[in-house]
């Protein structure tokens, strides 16, 4: 059974590409966030965890963990416990359509736990390096 | 230069060890957390990383990404986006006092990006297994 449609949560950057593979997809949006000075420090393949641990198939669902180590020691240096909101993740995953779907957590959204409204500006220069990383997927 | 205490974040739920180094405290937490359907699936050494792309020393750091199948198939048949929140984060951190750190990201925080007061049960659910999990680390 797959999932249902991804749609546009308020706490993601999302776009659509009818286009690329998953793969093409991965690929592209991680040299898009490399630009912005992020790396990809970990993968999760939803889609074969869920077939080896519970049987159940769903279309391919990666979550990518990204990180801009200069970035990420800023957030430390200001709250160590921010490491238990990182790295910042990007879905990659297909919907029902067949379409290709990215997303990337969105930084407000992803520091409302924190209860620290003066960490908008910081979230706002995360956002905008992001965000033109999204933008420059399927360019060509 | 190290960073300062992790405190006691709101959004955490966290005990210190004395007598745990980090490692220790990363295969009793790992073992604990399986008895309650988590795996570990990815596992980010900050230390090392800033090491390496910043040439900048802390104390040893790291966070572990969780994820328990069955609840994970639960979250994303609710909401697919719920990826962008995933795994649950588990930091094992060196304090500069010398203690042993180790704290979970709390689930009913970790959902507050997603405004859905309908998910505190399952956030309970999910708080109850951490919560039982990290009492039983340091316990011999």
């Amino acid at each position: 059974m797959s999932l249902p449609s991804f749609g546009n949560p308020h706490y993601g950057l999302t776009r659509r590409f009818p286009n690329l593979s998953p793969d093409e997809a991965v690929a592209e949006i991680t040299a898009a966030l490399a630009t912005q000075g992020f790396g990809i420090l970990t993968e999760i393949n939803v889609q074969t965890t869920f077939e080896a641990k519970l049987d159940v198939g769903i279309g391919s669902y990666r979550i990518l963990g990204a990180c801009n180590p200069g970035l990420a020691h800023q957030a430390l240096s200001l709250d160590p416990g921010m490491g238990l909101l990182m790295p910042c993740n990007v879905v990659v995953a297909e919907e029902p359509n067949g379409q290709t779907v990215v997303s990337i957590a969105e930084p407000s959204a992803m520091f409302e736990p924190l209860h620290r409204d003066d960490l908008s500006d910081f979230a706002g220069e995360i956002r905008k390096r992001l965000q033109t990383a999204l933008n420059a997927v399927g360019a060509e």
